[in-house]
């Protein structure tokens, strides 16, 4: 669509390029940056560019922070020996909102994927296998309860299990106030499947 | 919600800040930004500023432009003694994607609600009057059909009509498609009022 300035025009082809942000959103965000308050237009675009400059791997789990170990890495009151492998740092942060882990974690950043191409040496399978060489308990595998999720954590567990560490899966079934009828077959049978007794 | 980054954190904030952007959407934007390459972040960067630095408004119809006169404006080939009132440069847009209006146009940038403290004093009504004391013909309110929209129409029409000019509002009616059974009540009458001799 011709909007007569060419300077809106370029923004709203960089902000649709953006995942979840449709032409129409562009626009609207387009039009709201155009009139916000200069000073706050360059805050935020400063703050971009900070974050990206700033932000790196933590150098042991791989999350994503401002400093070369992590703040639950570099934590003496974690337990160190108890890992839990996620795929990405938001499902690292959904976890540490429970409050309820205290050991530490490990971000592969992917799942491995035939379909989009994604095999084990593009995630972090071969860093999270060299830390497993040292002193661990137990690795947690927390990926997703998708067909890429399964399959990653089943990769892992097979290159983890000869080497004598001790494998597990959160569980998967109903979840906390889910309606059984409306949930799937798979997640029921999953969820039979891993009854525990009362 | 702690994601032991403080950059990470910052960003979140700001982008949730914008329209249309929930706290969980500007996690996920933030973290395809801190994913996405640095050049990529900063051009990106580099738009927004420059936009908000070099857009301005018509200084006659006072669209949103690059220059001082917006291309329409300064078309030679358009009649500019017929004069589009519309809310703002995004239903400009939609008008001007019809193709079917030869006219210039005039954006208010806003319509008049006492409730959020919008008065007429705050849109740009005194342009538009300035503007007609020039030569021409017929003012088209297209304001937008809701309350806000209707008043702001009928306050415009009140000063323009005392100084001879046409001044007609684009129809309201059941819009193209539309199934009876699904449309409000006062469109329904709106469009039986407006009703036309075949």
């Amino acid at each position: 669509m011709e909007l007569y300035s060419g300077y809106i025009n370029k923004l709203v082809d960089e902000l649709a390029a953006l995942p979840g942000i449709g032409n129409k959103s562009a626009q609207r965000l387009a039009f709201h940056l155009i009139g916000m308050p200069e000073d706050k237009v360059n805050r935020l675009a400063n703050v971009m560019m900070e974050a990206k400059a700033n932000v790196r791997y933590c150098s042991k789990c791989y999350t994503l922070t401002d400093n070369d170990i992590c703040p639950i890495c570099s934590n003496p009151n974690r337990n160190h020996k108890l890992i839990m492998v996620v795929e990405n740092s938001r499902d690292l942060a959904a976890y540490e909102k429970t409050g309820k882990f205290e050991g530490v974690y490990h971000v592969l950043h992917g799942a491995i994927s035939p379909m989009i191409g994604i095999g084990p040496g593009d995630i972090k399978i071969k860093e999270l296998v060299e830390r497993c060489a040292q002193d661990v308990d137990e690795v947690i595998l927390a990926t997703n309860s998708s067909l890429e999720g399964e399959t990653t954590a089943m990769y892992i567990s097979k290159l983890l299990k000869p080497m004598g560490i001790k494998v597990t899966r959160i569980a998967s079934g109903v979840p906390v106030g889910g309606d059984l009828e409306y949930i799937d077959e798979v997640t029921l049978s999953r969820a039979l499947d891993g009854r525990i007794e009362l």
